[in-house]
């Protein structure tokens, strides 16, 4: 069934009203009409099966039929911090890791990170992102629509940080040393509801500068297998195997 | 240090002959003089620092200093079965599958596939399909380039599936189903340089009589996390979880 998120200020008891982009592709794209189903989901990660009760080209009025008892947000929170990768590298890995069940992504600008943002541009860039996220969500039947935080430098990430539960950072150089933790170790000290942060360099990876400061941050390098990914595939690999650890490893 | 993925007929001896366009690379990319140093990997799998011997545009010659011990290659070895997707996705299915450690890759014409291959296309799909995948193991220094077939009718893949030691295909509605074997029990039954054949449906997934098919020939459904992934994630999630899984869930 269709699915769409739809902002706190539309829903008013039992009736919901939708606006905008999503009242046209309703209307004029899947062309639904009166008495059609629809899942609506809520800001706060709840979901009803609704009706159009009302359906015109800029708005449509929807009634609550039943609300669903279903979650398939990953059982721990997850933020990917990425250092501004290069092209269009952030949108693979915002539709990609929404898709993988990530809370929230935080870009930041990396030593090594090639591109500089300008404010001009950001404001424009994060209203894609929204679009990518908000529509990879629907696709992918979550109940929460990733949060996208404005680009940071490191010092404001550092600080972003201190409220997660454990912290990592992709580095291969530090995964060599015999007394590192491995990713599987780690995973293993998240409990359901608690957050991890993790922390993915450009392409070039992390500066040993950013690589001492992260560790002096209470942050454990990681290895995430021994081949050398790209800093797109890196969030993905690290995603995936949170999944695989918490939702699939079970043995039945 | 730079690598290259030299065929047989370029090794003689501790002679290393390299033409076309990675001497080209070599010479003019690079721009590498006598004494510098590249890695050379043979198709068994091996590798070799060598040094430059003589440059030129046409021909680059080079010697062996000292094989590497280093392996880097997924313990079991995958291949990915991928239902031919739509527009570009297969070409980051092999690009990111080859950075995540598959072996080999399987196109197949899936019942919901909305493209066809005539065979014309073919041929020159598949010369630049080989160029993303030997560039995807020198950027992720693997040791092995993957192989990629030929596409294959479903009838092809089941024959082709037979000599796999375990083979799973992703199917979101079996793994509803109570008496299913999770992704993690069937990766517990692999052991090492046993194979796995990982079957993932197009756009739309397997059709139910696809599934049976699947079924009766000895593959079981398992579920990738409970979000609903667009195909191309589903290859991705699936080897980074195997990496995970046989490389990084060890605890130390």
């Amino acid at each position: 069934m269709q699915r769409y998120f739809v902002p706190e200020s539309a829903w008013n008891g039992n009736i919901v009203t939708i606006k905008d982009d999503d009242a046209h592709h309703i209307h004029r794209v899947m062309r639904f009409k009166e008495g059609d189903q629809v899942i609506c989901n809520h800001p706060d990660g709840s979901a009803a099966i609704c009706n159009l009760i009302a359906v015109g080209s800029d708005e449509v009025r929807l009634e609550v039929e039943d609300w669903l008892n279903e979650s398939v947000e990953l059982p721990i929170e997850v933020t990917i911090a990425q250092g501004l990768p290069k092209g269009d590298k952030l949108d693979l890995i915002l539709q990609k890791g929404t898709e993988l069940g990530a809370s929230s992504f935080i870009p930041f600008q990396a030593e090594r990170s090639v591109v500089v943002w300008d404010n001009k541009k950001i404001e424009k860039k994060m209203k894609r992102f929204s679009k990518i996220v908000k529509e990879a969500s629907e696709q992918s039947h979550r109940n929460k629509v990733p949060e996208i935080k404005s680009p940071m430098t490191m010092s404001a990430l550092l600080k972003e940080s201190q409220k997660y539960d454990v912290k990592i950072f992709a580095y291969e150089e530090e995964a060599k040393i015999v007394d590192f933790q491995s990713f599987g170790t780690l995973l293993n000290k998240l409990k359901k509801d608690q957050s991890l942060f993790v922390c993915i360099g450009p392409e070039g990876g992390f500066s040993p500068k950013e690589a001492e400061t992260l560790r002096d941050n209470n942050f454990y390098p990681v290895r995430l297998g021994p081949r050398i990914l790209r800093t797109e595939t890196a969030a993905l690999y690290a995603l995936a195997s949170i999944s695989y650890h918490f939702e699939e490893l079970r043995c039945n």
